[in-house]
Formats: structure tokens, C-alpha cells, sequence
């Protein structure tokens, strides 16, 4: 952080930064304290930021929620053909999990904050609901369309699809498997065909 | 704990009392001074069981792998007909992960540790990979037996079951759907099914 001698971070840069910390040591592990130090700034004044603890966690899952949208959902849903769509998805995903630091904060956070109940909980369980519904719109277009067959259920298709990105994310990021991405685009060809695409 | 005031607990019962702690704040977010208070002892008390915080981890993710043994892989394993034993693997698992305070241990710590090397993370990829491993046997018994088709791959079967489990996690305890156990067992059916079965 030889750039917060120069200049002061932006309240944006501030919490890049608060996101890189929250993905290694979880968002409950994210401190103002350890924050402060990191970018050159008192607690008192990272106070003045967030106001509290649980204001810089909602900040952070905000702004890590804008960049989902923007990396994985958005290229995604530019697509115009449905199956296109549904394949862009699950490969920006992977690219979301698989590359950034520290894996998928909402993956995190699912567990970390799922038996505590409180404004921070439902944030997470806010993005995981909006997720799960953009995987069943893909798939609803892609019935509509007749790419996949018509009695699919776009509920349990979703919830499959999520599964393997799950499942994914284990592989490549605690197991080390190399082989993470090749299976879940094996899983997700199999799961097409098996709708009958 | 008013046990606590009418005996001393035992070493096991602290260490439940521990895995109580850890499914509810993460096994990170459990402190040798919270667990002491928890169980009316000194925390110089409870550093003479553990011996450090890394002490205490261990051995609560040592007798939660014991449990988990216990109560989902040895039912499931008892089954000598290879689907009978994949379908309890899957349903112990399901009980396992929904009904236990805070959910899957291994699952919270899975992304906890992913990113923070050391001897935690080192005991946690053991046990997902033995649960993996697990899941691959009982596929594998499965296609020696006829039960699936003769070029069913038990790594992938297994990537697609571990998925599924993970994504009713998912939907069980953060989303809170009420239809995460009869989404899972209809996503095995499928699976069954696209394998052969």
C-alpha cells in the first residue's frame, strides 16, 4: 500500500481492498482494525467509512455483488440465443470462482452467515436468491424456445446447475483437483442432454 | 451449563459443546474464551485440553469427522446393494447436513480454510477427499455390479453427487426452501437415470 503515502485511497479503493481481505479471512474476519493497517488510514478514520463492522461488511458484499453482475451475469445475458446464454453463465462463473482471489464471496458467506440471523444474512441470502432465479429465467427462455424439452422444470434444472458450480468450486479451490473445470463443463453437457438439449 | 456446576465436564463433552460453537460462528470464530465461559471453566483450563486455539480446531474437526463416520458413511456402507448403499449415502448425508445445528461442518470450513494453507486446511481437504473417494467406491461397486452402465465414469458420477448435496445445503439452510430435499433426491433420480440406472 506505498499508494496510500502518496495520495488517499478513494472510499472505492478502500473497499477493493476491504473485498481481497474479505475473501481470505471471510467476511467476519474482515476487521477494521486489519483494514486501517492495510490501507495506511486510523481506525477512527475507517470508522468515519463504514460507520461500523457490519457497515463495511454490507458495503462489501455491495460492491462485490455490482462486480458479479457486471462479470458474470451481464457478458452472460447479452447473449440472445438461450443456450448460449445458459453456457455463458456457467463459464463466467467458473471464471469468477476459479480466478479470483479467494473463490466466490457469496459461496463463502452461504455458510459463514447461514445460522446467523441479521441484516448481513439476508444480504447474502438476497444474492443467492437473485442467482438462483437468473440460472431458472435462463432456463425458462431456453424451454420457451424449445432448446430444452418442454416439460423441464427450470426450478430443478437451476438447482442442479447450481450444484455442479458448487461442487466446482470444492474441487478447484480446496481439493486442487486440475481436472475442477473439465468435469463441471462435462457435468453441464450431461445436464443438457439429460433436459434434452 | 449447570452440568458444569454439578461435575466437571469431560473432555468429549467440552469438545461438543466446541463443534455446537463452530457450526454456529465458523470453526475460526470459535475462541478458547468463549468455549471456557460456555463451559464454566478457566481459559488457562481450557488451554491445558487444547493447548492453542489451532489445538482446539483440530480436535473439534477430528470428532465431527468421527460423527459424521458414524452417522453417514457406516449406515450407508452396511447396505451390500451397491444403489441401496448410494442412496444412503445421499440420504444419511441430507439428515446429516440439515438437521445438525449450523449444517455441514466440513461444508462452512470447505470455504473457511479454502484460501488459508496450514494444518486446519490440511485436515479439511482430507476430509473432503475422503468423502469424495467415498462416493467414487460406491459408484464404482455400482457399475461392477451392473447397476450402472459399464462406461460411467465414478469421478464424474461422484463431481455430479457432491454437487447436488451441496446445492441443497444451499437452498436448506440459507435460501430456507422447503422443497431442498425433494429438489436433491429427484436431481439423484436423474442422476441415476443419465447413468443408466
Amino acid at each position: 500500500m506505498t499508494q496510500a503515502q502518496l495520495r488517499p485511497l478513494s472510499h472505492e479503493e478502500i473497499v477493493a481492498v476491504a473485498i481481497e481481505q474479505a475473501a481470505q479471512a471471510g467476511l467476519d474476519g474482515l476487521s477494521i482494525g486489519s483494514l486501517a493497517k492495510s490501507v495506511g488510514l486510523s481506525k477512527s478514520g475507517l470508522f468515519g467509512h463504514f460507520g461500523s463492522k457490519q457497515g463495511l461488511q454490507t458495503e462489501v458484499l455491495n460492491a462485490c455483488h455490482s462486480r458479479f453482475i457486471e462479470r458474470v451475469v451481464q457478458p452472460a445475458v447479452a447473449h440472445k440465443r438461450p443456450l448460449a446464454r445458459l453456457r455463458a453463465l456457467l463459464e463466467n462463473w467458473l471464471d469468477w470462482a476459479g480466478q479470483s482471489d479467494g473463490g466466490c464471496l457469496f459461496v463463502a458467506t452461504a455458510t459463514e452467515f447461514d445460522d446467523r440471523p441479521g441484516p448481513v444474512r439476508d444480504q447474502v441470502r438476497a444474492a443467492s436468491s437473485n442467482w438462483v432465479a437468473t440460472l431458472e429465467r435462463a432456463v425458462s427462455l431456453a424451454v420457451e424456445h424449445g432448446d430444452l424439452a418442454p416439460e423441464t422444470s427450470p426450478r430443478q434444472f437451476a438447482f442442479e446447475l447450481h450444484g455442479l458450480m458448487l461442487s466446482y468450486h470444492c474441487r478447484k479451490r480446496l481439493i486442487e483437483s486440475d481436472q475442477a473445470a473439465s468435469m463441471a463443463k462435462a457435468a453441464f453437457t450431461r445436464l443438457l442432454k439429460s433436459y434434452g438439449a
